[in-house]
């Protein structure tokens, strides 16, 4: 693809005119892939930064089914759980000399006044996905899509990092309101593995054998006949979780006590 | 006013065009006084419902100083704590027959394309005051700015109804992490005060003794030497909040067990 064509892909995104000014979306899509917790970036092609996955609100169009159409493009998901975790909305929040240096590097006649570089206040929402599941899709604008582990993010575009740190914050603070365990495992599980994504969220370590003990509690989850098997190690119990009674839970909150770790 | 007077306020705001479009600010201040939670609210000229007080974003403003400036105009407060609970977008979130109506009482030529009756995504912020310092304020837009109990909302304009009840479900998800007792009660408060205060949020009656056991244990109250002098009960004792233990406790999240009523 050729610069002159991105331009046009660019400019035609905008001129559109069927788009909310003023307001962009922006997704922390996270999965949770062989003990890691992730995070699926976005390569535009016209930008040297990776880039949380997002886009815009239609005229038509509410917002929440536009949080769930551009997920949806990134992904192949539909009806993934998502929340509103901020809204990034400071005037310098990306840096207008950046945006120029990127559009400047096109055939475009007015970099200062070009969309790209306009200020927009973006509507930061996280997703949980089933990684599994996930079929990253790149497009005409974008080169490419990928998972990367929590501690290995790169330096994003503009404030990007800053959302992903605020995206966990959120979910600290409602920890127990948020079916972490339900959306980002598969639908059989071992109790470390549900240990281990808890310690990605919260960014530290918990107790072993106090949180195997806090969870069975709850009664949301259910001990499934099966084991993995996974040769060297003694194959533990496979378990899986109570939809119902988990709802139930989490209306009232699961009393993580002393688990928030900000 | 007239009608003439008021239609002339409402074009100028607009066409000032120096405000962000589509997106517009709504508040739901609480204030606590005499063991009711309250919230304030807002009587415009021109519309015969009460509203919650809200406006729009200076385009040269970052989004958190138009929150501070907005609850300054209606409060005469600064510095007040506020959080973002939720962004309302849907395309059909107000009624345009329902505006077109409002609009369509003063002497204007097109009232369906009147900026009144166009669509817009509203933040939704709540903020927490101590309602002996506020001074409600009206001006030529506001008739009148009042109190009202939590349980005595009227029929509001729009979908704000709706936006009491998803501030209060979003303040009760992260209730170990906001500042209630520090930002509503005045600096000296009773047990029962701060129970109460509590409740209200949750919805709910909490167990009396369970509670000052909880609040105490945490280490964030002093009892103070002072009682409450209040006739014809016994004397209660007065507590105030130990600032900086409080604010480290904020930051784990004080494990409210069971307190979660949604």
């Amino acid at each position: 693809m050729t610069k002159t064509q991105v331009n046009t892909l660019i400019t035609n995104i905008y001129s559109n005119n069927n788009l909310l000014e003023n307001i962009a979306i922006s997704c922390v899509i996270f999965g949770f892939h062989e003990g890691k917790l992730k995070i699926l970036l976005s390569k535009y092609r016209f930008c040297n930064k990776w880039i949380l996955p997002g886009g815009f609100v239609l005229e038509n169009e509410d917002i929440d089914t536009a949080v769930k159409r551009i997920i949806s493009i990134k992904t192949s998901l539909d009806n993934v759980y998502t929340s509103l975790f901020d809204l990034l909305g400071d005037c310098n929040r990306t840096n207008p000399l950046e945006d120029q240096l990127v559009i400047s590097s096109f055939e475009i006649k007015d970099p200062e006044s070009h969309w790209f570089t306009k200020r927009s206040i973006a509507a930061g929402y996280f997703a949980l996905t089933k990684y599994e599941n996930v079929i990253p899709k790149a497009d005409e604008l974008i080169e490419e899509l990928s998972w990367f582990n929590i501690d290995e993010i790169p330096e994003l575009y503009g404030d990007h990092n800053e959302m992903i740190e605020k995206s966990l914050i959120s979910i600290r603070k409602q920890i127990g309101h948020i079916p972490l365990g339900y959306e980002l495992l598969p639908s059989k599980f071992t109790m470390p593995e549900l240990r281990v994504l808890y310690e990605s969220i919260v960014g530290g370590e918990l107790d072993r054998r106090n949180f195997q003990r806090k969870m069975l509690s709850l009664g949301i989850i259910n001990r499934l006949k099966e084991k993995r098997r996974n040769g060297a190690h003694k194959a533990p119990y496979l378990y899986s979780f109570d939809e119902d009674k988990y709802q139930k839970t989490l209306e009232k909150g699961i009393p993580f006590l002393g688990f928030y770790i900000l």
